[in-house]
């Protein structure tokens, strides 16, 4: 029993209006990893980077219990690379610089040990190379999440939407549910997408929460109100990490699980954003996120009648 | 012991993707009181139209309870008009009439038999006639909740002021509340503008819900995601009447109660938005409400630990 990670794990140099990094460790995996590793210690991930990658990193992963064997290290080559510059409001940002490198041709090789996998969290990826790992697993998990982008919309549609049949939840935000159904309304795009192969799906609203659609049943999340974003880069994936990390750990897949999960992922986002990189949610002690999910739970509840 | 509402009773002709409207009946008065109707039994109302508004319309007020004896009519002038056209996404709109008429020079004359007034809404207007209604008051009402937009922090800012500095609860949306302070995270706007006189502050986030900020804390109430949006007009205004209505009827004035308030003023707001106008919330029965108060109850519970 395992839960499997595959994403990026890259460098990236951000900007935003509260200051600047050169090239710090990021990547849906590495978020994504390290969010779960709060909730469930069974975690591997299946990646690839550069010789250029500090040895430390991957020490921080074993540190956290992620088991690091199906991460590729490609002598001679450089890690992926991304470079963004957020806007004033945070919502929006500029690429600066997108450099592939090894994760042109990146083979998703599943380490025969791994083949225990019972969650498996696909993060943002060529929606192929997703397709592959599932493919590649002798047995289907118990619970497959999906996260994408727009990007691959734009460019990669059909592979998207092979994939997305494939999954048990999938994660966007609210423009992508919007561009992938077509449909403005958020609860008709959600029952479109519904129709494409996920049972559930969450929708991404940033500071306004999130959406659990499922059957006829919908939940709302709220987003904790937040003075400062410092840094709202790798929230979505870290959202996804402590949303399937916590699946895992209590086990059954059903909504109210679900529910929870996505206030658990929420908490670990509302870390992930007061600091740059992944400096905040590398050192988290579990009674700051115990206190951080009863804010939500203050946040969120009332009683009537 | 009564609730006064006072704002505008007017006529409005809507224009949205769905259809097109005569000249119906509007105004934040209409809608307010409408709502409130459905949790409080005395309500009175002050406005002025003009003598072009239909008798049957305020028949109708007297039905739900609502006390019109301070509904000045002007013969021979005409009620305030405005007319909009919403765009396709609902969030935007173009005003493209606005006629004053009887509003020009509208001065708020409360009734002797008002005086009982124990729940002030000032429903959207001029920051001067809103004042000039506190201050004819003999009693400084147990609550005061002021509704206001953009619009008159465009063109008047200082009345606006000493209007705020004077009421218990402020409820504006999400663009006017960092219009109104300056600040672009809510956490921080919320922070400056209950320096400036009310006790509560409501952000109004429509299809994301509302946040209540009182003290150092923090509700997030969640909005009913819909299919289809038909008409948008007057949701606010049916918002803050069924807030300022389930306040009244419970008749404590603390942070709980009006957590509940707003979940019962967003119920209402859910209704007012699926018909042109006034129309479905007019009509609704206690069955219908309660059934939509427990929607938003479903919405958002989650059981953690």
């Amino acid at each position: 029993m395992s839960l499997l990670v595959i994403g990026t794990v890259a460098f990236d140099a951000i900007e935003t209006p509260f200051g600047k990094t050169d090239k710090i460790v990021g990547g849906a995996a590495t978020y994504a990893g390290l969010a779960a590793s709060y909730f469930y210690d069974k975690i591997k991930i299946v990646a690839v980077v550069g010789d250029d990658f500090p040895e430390g990193e991957i020490a921080d992963f074993n540190k956290h219990g992620i088991d690091t064997e199906g991460l590729q290290i490609k002598k001679g080559e450089k890690s992926f690379f991304w470079s963004g510059k957020y806007h004033n409001d945070m919502n929006s940002r500029d690429t600066l610089i997108t450099d592939l490198n090894v994760l042109a041709d990146f083979d998703p090789i599943i380490p025969e040990n791994y083949q225990d996998c019972e969650y498996l969290m696909l993060g943002n990826l060529t929606p192929q190379v997703q397709q592959t790992v599932i493919g590649r697993l002798k047995n289907r998990p118990k619970l497959i999440v999906m996260d994408t982008m727009n990007f691959w919309m734009d460019i990669a549609m059909d592979d998207l939407l092979t994939t997305i049949k494939m999954v048990d939840v999938l994660t966007i935000n609210d423009a992508e549910a919007r561009q992938l159904s077509g449909e403005y309304s958020l609860v008709k795009a959600a029952r479109k997408i519904l129709t494409m192969g996920p049972k559930y799906l969450i929708i991404k609203k940033g500071e306004h929460g999130a959406l659990l659609f499922h059957e006829d049943k919908v939940f709302s999340a709220p987003a904790l109100p937040l003075a400062e974003v410092f840094d709202p880069t790798g929230a979505g994936d870290t959202f996804a990490g402590g949303f399937i990390g916590y699946m895992a750990k209590v086990g059954t897949v059903n909504f109210n699980n679900m529910k929870n999960a996505i206030i658990f992922g929420s908490a670990l986002a509302s870390f992930c954003v007061e600091k740059f990189g992944t400096e905040k949610i590398k050192n988290l002690t579990e009674t700051e996120v115990a206190a951080r999910v009863q804010e939500f739970v203050q946040l969120s509840s009332f009683q009537i009648g």
